[in-house]
């Protein structure tokens, strides 16, 4: 097995525990704590107006541009709770923080699961205990941080990235930014740059938008969706700016792939991109419609080159196009010009796993983007239709 | 059985024939003929900029606030073929026209279907004659012509609305405006009131705006969703604009019911109702933005009484919200307060075919609005994967 995950990177301790969160017995929290000498930290987190309590808890421990350790749990959300529920998200880091020595303000607190629950504190409490007392800087313990974070996810997702003088390495679990509410999106970054919390925060928005932003399984998005970059600065080397955001973005990148090939009940990865509209943003947006479109996931479900139900969704789109001379390609093959099927365009084999659509709006316009989605299966209706009963 | 359906309206006549579009052999042509003396229509149309050979035809000729008949297929949308397809489209209007002794310009045309494949006109002419030759003016005829509009519709839809002095008739097929692409909505609604095209254009409006526009089954938006009214006078009774527009609301209620209630796979009618935001749009909005989302559908498909679906999903709307002060209640049973869940919330019974969710949005605004939709289910994946290949 490489050695990848947020351990791999020197200055970064983890833990993982089986607190008794998840009915199932399985691991259910995590720490990851950055050694220093430096603690720069940067977030993003849910644009979605209802957020659980650790969004609220993070952004302001973040803040600062400074954060010494993240705490995990998955299994419960804490999200919809109120003021206990922020109540519970404090006490957590509070406890962690008084364990490790730290001042509250260093630690952030994710959690992941059903919304609407109240944490068991005596079970997040021992648990914090056993964590505090289990740190490792053994890749093996990041490992073991990144399964305890799981949901409905299927394997755990891990990377590094070795750059000049510097490493990223990293955690996630979920589907992106745009993900099933179970399904939270979490990643934990780790790097021993020396970075600013601002230069963090760059590589970090640059790298989102273009990896976990692009993902759009079904539309929906979590309450709970946060990604945290550490830096410690262990290597003594300060990358450019450029380095940094290229090293991001392949740790971004390669969680996001693992991510989206791991959505719920996921049988076909489907890559959406737009050209020939007026600007970069409307071609994403026209991606979004399409790769949203329930009628279009199916039809990839069903490997069926349905070109027509492309243009049905991306006749809705909020996007600059030419009505009459859209041009959609499967797999490189084109199946529509002007508006109109090609011959033989019902026949394009969909059969494996990846399918790439490409939709040409036909304004001659530059703007161009990309979203990534997944067909919508049995097996999506199956995991989302009996999940908290 | 009622008499109901185009022709059992005063002065109204059909027919409906088997032309062979559809490879099922079911019926699949009808004609729609008003016998006057008054010849005053109004329709709408799809609002998807991708929009078929037919609606481009059919909203040409009712520019003119007249029309004389409509003529139906299924089995074939005619949609994204390009100048050929206007071209078939017109030549269905024009030999139609000629059969008729009518003007182009008084006849429109509908279809719905499989999106891309060009019109088997021998077949649509021959069709189109023996439609010509059997219209009549019985209940049955206006029946017969309500089964040959059917796609995957499981059962006929039609009404009728006894008002004094006038009635209002009509057939319907498919989901909703926004409705699948291979369930497109076409209404043809008759009534032998005397009124002007502006009167019934008003009364179409108004009634679409809170029947097939509320109804939102998977987000999708068909090439060529029309709703057609034509009113011959016949009754010699001219209706207040107030009294058009009740017997054409009830109408379309009536229509769109039966067409929630036979959506794609449904198993569950569920409406949503927003209060508590600033406007009836924004109320409207972030109820769509509810029946639109997949994990809130799959939750209905399993009876799941999951409010925390509920406000992952608002949370997303573009709408007024207090975020921490949102309530939510399944069938009258308040299952969240505050944001928070309430005592029991999960024990709520939706295992019956209807649900009602209502969601206030906390502001103490007076905007309220509602969206009709149905779960997410297997059937549903199951009809849309295996449609075209």
């Amino acid at each position: 097995m490489a050695v990848t995950g947020p351990t791999a990177v020197p200055g970064f301790s983890a833990a993982a525990t089986t607190a008794g969160i998840k009915p199932s017995g399985k691991p259910d929290m995590a720490l990851v704590v950055n050694n220093g000498p430096e603690f720069a930290a940067a977030a993003v987190f849910t644009r979605n107006r209802v957020f659980a309590a650790p969004v609220a808890v993070s952004r302001t421990a973040v803040a600062d541009g400074q954060l010494k350790a993240v705490l995990y749990n998955s299994g419960n959300a804490n999200a919809c709770n109120g003021v206990p529920g922020v109540e519970d998200a404090t006490a957590s880091v509070e406890h962690a923080a008084r364990n490790l020595g730290m001042d509250v303000s260093d630690v952030a607190v994710c959690s992941t699961g059903l919304i609407g629950e109240r944490l068991p504190m005596d079970k997040v409490h021992a648990g914090i205990d056993a964590l505090s007392g289990a740190v490792s800087d053994d890749v093996d313990a990041g490992i073991a941080a990144a399964e305890a974070i799981l949901t409905t996810d299927t394997y755990k997702k891990t990377t590094l990235v070795q750059a000049d003088g510097f490493a990223v390495g990293g955690m996630g679990k979920g589907v992106g930014m745009m993900a099933p509410s179970l399904a939270t999106m979490l990643v934990c970054l780790t790097t021993d740059a020396k970075a600013t919390p601002e230069a963090l925060h760059a590589a970090l928005n640059a790298a989102s938008d273009v990896t976990f932003n692009t993902l759009d399984i079904d539309g929906s998005t979590s309450t709970n969706d946060t990604v945290i970059i550490m830096a410690n600065g262990a290597s003594g080397v300060t990358p450019s700016q450029e380095e940094l955001n290229a090293a991001v973005l392949q740790a971004c990148a390669e969680l996001a792939d693992l991510m989206q090939a791991d959505a719920e009940g996921v049988t076909k990865r489907v890559t959406v991109t737009v050209t020939g509209t007026s600007t970069n943003e409307q071609a994403v947006a026209a991606a979004r419609t399409v790769a949203r479109d329930n009628l279009f996931k199916c039809a990839m479900f069903g490997s069926d080159p349905n070109w027509g139900r492309v243009l049905a969704a991306v006749g809705m789109a909020d996007a600059d196009m030419d009505a009459d001379n859209i041009s959609v390609a499967f797999n490189g093959h084109t199946v529509c010009e002007r508006t109109t099927g090609t011959p033989h365009a019902r026949e394009v084999d969909l059969s494996g796993p990846d399918i790439d659509v490409t939709i040409d709006l036909g304004t001659g316009g530059e703007g161009t983007g990309f979203v990534r989605t997944t067909d919508l299966s049995h097996s999506y209706v199956e995991i989302n239709s009996a999940y908290s009963t």
